[in-house]
């Protein structure tokens, strides 16, 4: 019905619902170059499409299917009315800042894995993996040790993932706009847990430590939850802004605070 | 060396080092009705050995060999002081509280597994696994709903425990004597991350809920850190006060405030 | 309406709304050992009827005014539904720990100042006053030393108190059948703001330090935000549980955690 | 022994132990335009120095003749090293932005009150005064309502503040070069006690409510802990991004992490 609409209109639009759907359309819709894309879903698949997209500087336009998101930008029974405004240029772009981590795995992995790297809107987080308690993580901003960590992980937060996971492990909240990272740890072993958030230009470097009873990390890195790549003692992940950024159309229906202290009174869900 | 003091004194002692090595003592040594048993290790030692031998009562001296812990009593050059003293009655008695939890397999599962129990002198903890991001756990304190719990997962912690994985999820410090147990999440989605501390009369059921990715639940139950089942959707645990407890031999060489602000300003390591 | 209801019946019962109001009563109609105190207002109002009732050993029965409450047990429209239960004594009685502090003034302040002694049933907090930016407090249980605090103070709360400034401070829930008090510190200058949680039976004794910048410290101790006291260097207070304790009369309308829960979703409001 | 030494170098510094020393020097001394500002003390006195000297634009060297500080560069010991590096010009400048707070008080307080201006290095500070338990505030960002706050107050902190009274009240570390400002709750009435960073050209403003007793707000704004003013309810703090900035003199000598280490592991004494 939208894909109707908007051809009636002369408009190059690219409909992405869910991620299967989408992959198909890749190779040939995108080589027309539309001006947008129209993401029928939850921030997870706008994320999703954010990481699909990311080189090809395409806009994304979030409606939302379910519950109230921070990044989808309109509901559902609104998509008529926000597409006329498109039409017509009525409408404001926000830039959104991703970040990339590159692996680089010690001598003793580099004949299993290829160093690889891996592109996130909301978050990259390292945790330990199956049965071991705990992680032991060397934390470096721009080659300076930041602390010898020992828990359950770490997060390394865009300002739109802050209001994800960081969240849940005790993370502030940081608006968009703002040209940082933050790190959060996960349930550490310390008393201090506290974020830390650093300019964006920084570099945060994550090595990965021995564990103590099998004295061979098991960890892993996960890129917007859906990435995931087994690392191991001594492999070292660097996180950088990335080239890439998102772009969202902003059509100005409601107002981050107005998510934030709905999200509040709903307890998160 | 300590086995050859304590023969010639002529009492009946039970040496553990680690757990592997008194697992082959259990039939024949534990027939003799030792009066004590002296655990050379750190903390995760003691707490092996505290279940291992939890239906024996048989007080347990935690003897310190590496970091200052919260259950060993003293430190390795006193352990022949220490014994003079256990000689001659010069030692106080304290009692741990212990939880357990039954595990009831949903219809579902009733054929692959069988309902169990576990016992813990620290926590029990009931996690995500894998893949899945977040776990739906339903929480109740003696049948009364306290929250649909969607995160990580949730700690049920006794005082003993309260100083480790509890924590580290933020939950507070209690003090060895208080009969309660504390109900702790782990990067909660919801915003209100607080613990409940509940009479340790009560009792505590989780439901695993069904995960929204994968409609079949991931989560695990661990006991003590050690013991681990899997659980799906529908799954539950009970956790009640165990009538086992576990005996620690005191001889009041540090305060456990004292231990509590070391461990402070040590960061926990 | 309510009394004349309640005279009908023939009992006697003690009407409160507001502190002013039946300060005036105490001298005749506690002379007639009224069955239970009814108290019309907010949670607040309670706490201040328990105080002034403390000595009397009559139960109370909260009824809500305004917003949901935690002590409170019913909505106004109820009240006649439950005066005809506790006519017929189908309610049960739930009894809630109250603490007391022992004021001791040090030598230089004895001559303007006398011990002494004030109660409560929610908290006592000890905080710096005015201008000083941080107070220095000795936090010792048992004569044990916790802490040397330094901050903006601390609260040491029954279970009752909680869920009011506790909760604020980031302190646990506890559960009011729990017997134990809970020490919370109030902004912390140190990294690690632990809430401790302590059996009922202990002691805990907080001294005044010296302010850094005036040499005197300028604290205040203040028993269920109403009754305050001004306190200096080495001033000493002693929280031990009360002979006393407040008894609630509970309908089972509505159970504690469907009080959170609501509580929770409405931002604590 | 310093001013000696660098009177002989033929170079014009500003010398300040405490802020009454060199309150006298302001007129005469700025008056040639010393080079830079060397400060003996803790970071208080630094940052009591850098409101004194803002609009002057005048580089401060801090003097650790204490503890460890995150603002005095160099230790006693380490001066006339310190200066030679100076003289020969080796050493970065750090730029430290300040923020500042306008108070715009209501029609019923303008009588008494004249708007004002304050500035902060650090932080600016709206809390309760006195004996009122809570305070409400209307928090905005660009005119934007964030959250209708109850509690004991706001701190509104520049990344320079971060580790002071924020951190205290759980906010998050910010590193300095980050272009944000962090709003951190204290002692939320809520339940979602969490910092929000926002850009530093973002518009932050506090409106005092009413309180609910005495119907009269009684509240307080501090500036950098320091300058304090009284406020009522309606009265509006608006926060900006000041046009000044405070310069640091930087001989890398500590690292800002390292020195977060070292704060962390003695519990920020």
């Amino acid at each position: 019905k939208i894909a109707g609409y908007i051809r009636k209109a002369g408009k190059q639009v690219l409909l992405s619902r869910v991620s299967a759907y989408h992959k198909d359309l890749n190779e040939t819709m995108l080589a027309d170059k539309p001006d947008c894309a129209i993401v029928l879903g939850g921030d997870g698949t706008i994320i999703q499409t954010a990481n699909d997209l990311m080189t090809y500087d395409i806009p994304i336009l979030g409606v939302n299917l379910g519950t109230l998101g921070f990044l989808a930008e309109i509901e559902e029974n609104h998509v008529m009315d926000a597409l006329d405004r498109l039409f017509i240029d009525d409408y404001r772009m926000e830039s959104r800042l991703m970040i990339q981590g590159n692996i680089h795995y010690s001598q003793q992995h580099t004949g299993r894995y290829e160093n690889t790297t891996g592109y996130s809107l909301n978050d990259i987080v390292i945790t330990r993996k199956g049965f071991s308690r705990i992680i032991s993580l060397g934390i470096y901003v721009n080659e300076e040790l930041v602390d010898n960590f020992q828990g359950d992980g770490v997060i390394i937060s865009t300002p739109t993932g802050s209001t994800a996971y960081n969240l849940s492990a005790g993370g502030p909240i940081i608006i968009p706009r703002s040209s940082v990272m933050v790190i959060t740890p996960i349930c550490p072993h310390s008393l201090s847990p506290r974020s830390i958030v650093v300019p964006a230009e920084d570099t945060v470097k994550v090595v990965v430590g021995k564990s103590k009873k099998t004295q061979e990390a098991e960890a892993t890195v996960t890129f917007d939850g859906n990435q995931v790549y087994e690392l191991g003692t001594d492999d070292i992940i660097t996180i950088n802004k990335s080239q890439y950024d998102t772009k969202l159309i902003k059509l100005n229906q409601t107002g981050i605070y107005e998510i934030l202290r709905s999200k509040l009174s709903n307890n998160g869900d």
